[in-house]
């Protein structure tokens, strides 16, 4: 619906109406429209015939736990409990287990005593598991029935939320034991048995898989909805397509953050003082590795006293050599988050990687050392470059490869800090052979 | 199922048993079997009992237009006729536009008649449009007609797969005119009128649409399908979300090599050679900015001879800008692509990066100029490094915010070969402020 016939509805219309046309309404043009509207009165005026199921949704859409919680708080304690029902537990997990402790004692103290419960378990879990992003919110079906007899049962669902584009079927012991399509029930015949269209061969996560992978399993089988289970096949809840996407955003921008050496949550919308913190540390870090990197200059100085031309080439050795790192380093995070780098392919990605390194080594050190040779007016000071560039472009491919990959190996996110320490690799190495190579060559460079 | 029972079944039963259960396997699992048996004749023998419409699945599986190619030429022409036909036209398009043009042919000719007018039409579409990724295969419903008039319409549908998890109305001119999930079919009595639980607000998606704003249009509304209709709302087709993991992933990808300077498809799986048609280009073009950084060094070897200690702790400031900048540029460049980058918060943005930039800028350079002071011997050494260090970071945070955001407003990829030119940047001013304070305080340094 459009903007102003929406706003116009909110503001102009009677509860009915409002109530009779809300249901078509998409909650996050909800969302949009209120975000949009500065004056906090008129805020309270569109939201208030707006039924509380409605206003659930449309906290649910919000990205944020503490601009949920603002929102949850325009509200009266007894409406905001209302509300607080009408919500999912895995979006009322999130809300609580997001916000700071008081205030998240104090959202936990105002849910209904079953929905505290669901909300404690599933706080048991890492939020950035399966079990974290599932939710527990779904209706079960029987094998024993017919169709007809399932779609009675369906109808007779209260929340119709709950019935998802796959049913699932468990035993008494909650294992689940099949799932059956929703487009496959309507599409029988009403006195088909339900056995029969069932496949028992269900494809389920276990609790415990960290969400990048949930997000390449659900890649791979294309489901617009998975079941969870623990060690046992008990069937504990479902994720579903929508909230994967979420995920993936997230692991991307995680990736792409921790590659620069960011806090893994930075965005546009961050605070200065966010921003700052954010950033903060993993230049400090660097700090320190460039001093490393000045200390090989240094240590090279009466080289460079010598032949100060060497001061201007030397920048271009460790300049080319981060780019190609960085160039290596992106392919292989890249590789690791989508799950491609495996045990058969490892060793000739490495390979690659160091024949890519040497044959644009050979190019770039080719140009670079007869650019070097005209500008010094010396060959063997053209040598020297090229040579230094061809060291230096490999040993970046191999850094690029091996930093991610032990990092890996160590459990910890491939991506942290990793363009930091490859341009450290390719820095200090540079400067090292370019330096140390004129310095082997000095009496032929003066 | 587990992958050896699997291969069990394949090679060690019967035709019937085989067709039994196949369906209850997932085309991903066939593959992924197929893809780890070496052996061509033990392949050969794994599809021989495969019925062709999950041969057909078994193709739409694989992510490589060639792969498919090579795959489907393991069959005899007549039965890979039979297999591209049971493929559904989206797939069908995107191998025939993923081939050489000799071979994209001689697939189309294998096609149906209908499939290839189909095809045709799609192909008309830019790939990495809303028309590009859409689907044309997928059942409309009448409004005039009760709940169970529609389930016994559908029990009449010959390919299940056409039933979606949410069905569109069309007017006799192909007008979209209203949407209804699957699950308030089946949870209506069967007489209720399908106008009393059809949507009349559908959120549609414009055919020109470019692929990544219809990622976000997804992940806003959660949908996990959504139809594509031309300027005058004339329904052209569907695209389904789990098309739309795969377009975030392939655009996460080209972000990210963009950013590197590489093609927008290298990945893992590269061979050397491509890996190395890849990268050469942006190298090549890095190394002319290098050599521009170079240039600025040499213009000031005047200073450099004379004191020498300037080399080692020049790349000191360059190399921390070079860090600032990729981390503000990070940030942007993520934003742009997520759409979160609006007229509104552009100047807060970048106000806060110039924030950042200042701030992180006074820490790293206290800390650079007292450490070089110390190194030297000479406050004034200190001075103009930390001098050098405050303003070169930020440089590094404006260009951060500028590169990706200029590239935008030139209507190219804002992520494309953006470090490169931001360490552009860092080198060229960093050297320059460097050199060129050090060159102003000359006097003092000696």
């Amino acid at each position: 619906m459009e903007k102003n016939r929406l706003k116009d509805l909110l503001l102009n219309h009677t509860r009915e109406e409002i109530q009779e046309e809300i249901d078509d309404i998409h909650p996050a043009d909800l969302l949009e429209l209120l975000e949009e509207t500065e004056d906090e009165d008129q805020r309270r005026e569109l939201l208030n015939d707006i039924p509380d199921d409605v206003v659930a949704d449309i906290v649910e859409e919000m990205d944020d736990g503490d601009d949920q919680y603002e929102f949850l708080h325009m509200f009266p304690k007894n409406r905001r409990k209302e509300i607080l029902d009408e919500m999912s537990d895995d979006e009322l997990t999130d809300l609580v287990g997001e916000l700071d402790e008081k205030e998240g004692r104090e959202v936990f103290s105002e849910l209904e005593p079953d929905d505290q419960q669901q909300v404690k378990q599933l706080l048991s879990y890492d939020p950035e598991t399966a079990g974290g992003i599932m939710t527990t919110e779904y209706v079960y079906i029987f094998a024993k029935n017919t169709v007809a007899d399932t779609l009675k049962y369906l109808q007779s669902v209260e929340d119709e939320e709950e019935i998802k584009s796959y049913l699932y079927v468990v035993d008494a012991l909650d294992h689940l034991k099949g799932v059956v399509a929703l487009r496959d029930i309507v599409r029988s015949s009403f006195d088909t048995k339900m056995m029969d269209i069932i496949n028992d061969n269900v494809i389920a996560i276990n609790y415990l898989e960290d969400q990048e992978e949930v997000a390449n399993t659900f890649k791979k089988y294309g489901y617009s909805l998975m079941p969870v289970v623990d060690d046992d096949n008990k069937m504990l809840g479902i994720i579903e397509i929508d909230d994967i996407l979420d995920v993936m955003e997230e692991e991307t921008t995680e990736d792409m953050n921790l590659m620069a050496g960011m806090d893994s949550e930075e965005d546009v919308d961050s605070t200065l003082s966010e921003s700052f913190k954010s950033r903060i540390p993993w230049l400090v870090v660097n700090l320190a590795t460039a001093v490393l990197a000045a200390a090989v200059v240094n240590n090279f100085s009466g080289t460079i006293e010598k032949v100060v031309s060497l001061s201007a080439v030397m920048s271009i050795v460790t300049g080319m050599g981060g780019n190609a790192g960085t160039q290596s380093l992106t392919i292989l995070v890249r590789g690791l988050s989508l799950g491609e780098v495996t045990k058969d392919n490892a060793l000739r990605i490495f390979l690659k990687e160091i024949g890519v390194g040497a044959l644009t080594g050979i190019v770039i050190g080719i140009i670079v050392g007869i650019g070097s040779m005209i500008f010094a007016h010396n060959p063997w000071f053209g040598v020297v470059a090229a040579l230094a560039m061809l060291l230096n472009m490999i040993a970046a491919n191999f850094a690029g490869y091996l930093v991610p990959v032990i990092l890996k190996k160590m459990h910890v996110d491939p991506a942290l800090a990793s363009g930091v320490f490859v341009t450290t690799v390719t820095d200090c190495l540079g400067f090292f052979f370019f330096l140390g190579l004129a310095t082997l060559f000095l009496p032929l460079l003066l």
